[in-house]
């Protein structure tokens, strides 16, 4: 058993924009458009111009709690694990990444300085998270798209601040752990040293950074982004870093935008959680992942847990290479 | 990381009638409507009047290989567990279970006699299928509606058997070994009594089956069918059981459309694998999971694992016992 789902009945509250005809259709009545700021709760971080007011229009990027949060004191945590059923409250901080004042961009549209400003808020956010102690892990993530479980158009990302590493991540951390027992080194720094030699699931690389069609890919053409500098937590990144990933993170999802014909994806940020201990700053390393949606998550996936992926990584790789449209 | 994916380029090639306008339309091209049983592989199993021929009109319910499966000779398997990349063979069989020679019916609109008839072809296939020793599980799921992944609209299930033992499933075994360890009897036996003294998760039920929505329900509407009796296989199932089974799964599923208007769905039966050992029989219990898809699998699943479910299964068997259209 040891399965834990968060009960949330806000979010069915969550207003949604999907049904609408056409993209835009809904701006006047978009909560996370300029004007209706005083829609979201009240503005955690912004970047504006000085001068310009809080909780008003001006801003570039701004960060809100989310109304609807997945966690809150009214949510709860319910698991079954053999001492029969249990539930905790559902404790954490749900937050929205607003990342552009204009309804209808994209992390893919935005100008280079305005997606460095995306990063730099994740970074921020984290850094003052991991100040809380009853935290453990900061969450980013972003659906694009219906079809990857987004209800608003407007451009956000979001943020789940939570009290316990959710099991996914703990998994791939007792993973490196292990390799790095064994091996004395961080398992992704060796994959990349593997697929910079091969080159079959490369698709480019920039000094600091290499994206790739990862082995055991569980979506067709999904795509990793990693620093090649060891760096456990992504909130540690330079400025001059996130400059140079705005512009290969820009590059890439230009590139899926192009050759799937702007598909729906989830984007994950897969970081250390909060408080480096027992060696986690050796072990664990960053990344983005994209993973485009252009299948749906069914029935078999469901029972397994495994995923039916049909694209080769060495095929996706290739193919992003290309750059030509890919016919589906 | 321990992360297995099913690399399957064969997937790609099937057909798919979603984007036509209107449920029907396609019929004429359907790979599974009587009249076209040559553009599917030779039947495994059909249910047909005694006289009419294999492969030809006639049929109630037809059993195929799937054309396009997740596993065969071409397929790899890929995982990467610290001995870094492993790829082996994806043996293994895929079958499609063609449920009405009807094109616009579907589970819950088939009689119960066809109904009775789908799940006794489940029992069937699983029975056949465990005599190949190299097989260790019989997976049989319904994927209904596009947005729980079904590509074709002729009513079908499938089965897909496997060499091991999905790690899904295997997580579920351990835990149900550990309760009975412990406990000395069946996790889902116990589950039941427990669900039927609070009866606020409880549904319905019938002489032989508890109908709940489950503590920790992953999706708005999980909906659990399970046999009041210990039974660790499905196939092991009378043909009694058979027909009261099939009286209560359809008034179930009519239950859930008129509730939620005829909500996409994924339909798993979870059952022992293949060769009662190691005590199986007595800590494993089969059940059919029904999980509506009323929202995305979004990327705060897929980072964590974790589902976030926005109704507490208690207020939803409420609604379904009520009956009446539920406004989301």
């Amino acid at each position: 058993m040891a399965r834990a789902v968060i009960i949330a009945p806000e979010r069915r509250k969550r207003p949604s924009d999907h049904g609408s005809e056409q993209t835009g259709k809904t701006r006047g009545s978009c909560p996370f458009c300029p004007g209706n700021e005083a829609w979201t709760p009240p503005e955690i971080l912004a970047y504006r111009p000085q001068g310009s007011k809080k909780d008003k229009p001006g801003w570039s990027l701004r960060v809100v709690p989310n109304k609807y949060p997945a966690l809150n004191s009214n949510g709860s945590w319910e698991s079954g694990d053999g001492k029969f059923y249990e539930t905790v409250g559902a404790s954490g901080t749900h937050e929205v990444i607003v990342e552009s004042p204009d309804h209808n961009s994209t992390l893919s549209t935005l100008s280079i300085p305005a997606l460095k400003n995306v990063l730099a808020a994740y970074g921020a956010r984290l850094l003052d998270l991991k100040q809380d102690r009853r935290l453990r892990y900061g969450l980013v993530f972003r659906n694009h798209g219906a079809n990857a479980g987004a209800t608003l158009e407007h451009p956000h990302s979001q943020l789940i601040a939570l009290p316990i590493v959710p099991q996914g991540v703990a998994a791939e951390l007792q993973g490196c752990k292990s390799f790095y027992d064994i091996e004395g080194g961080c398992f992704f720094c060796d994959m990349m040293r593997r697929e910079e030699e091969s080159a079959e699931r490369l698709v480019w690389e920039s000094p600091t950074y290499q994206v790739l069609s990862p082995y055991a890919s569980r979506f067709s053409f999904e795509t990793w982004i990693l620093p090649k500098p060891h760096m456990a937590a992504f909130e540690e990144i330079t400025g001059a870093e996130l400059e140079e990933l705005a512009g290969i993170f820009s590059q890439t999802l230009k590139r899926l935008e192009t050759v799937l014909g702007n598909p729906a994806y989830s984007l994950v940020l897969r970081t250390a959680p909060f408080g480096i201990e027992n060696g986690l700053a050796s072990y664990y390393h960053w990344r983005f992942e994209v993973m485009p949606r252009l299948t749906q998550f069914a029935g078999f996936e469901l029972a397994t847990g495994w995923f039916i992926n049909p694209t080769a990584p060495e095929e996706a790789a290739a193919i992003l290479r290309d750059g030509r449209p890919y016919e589906r």
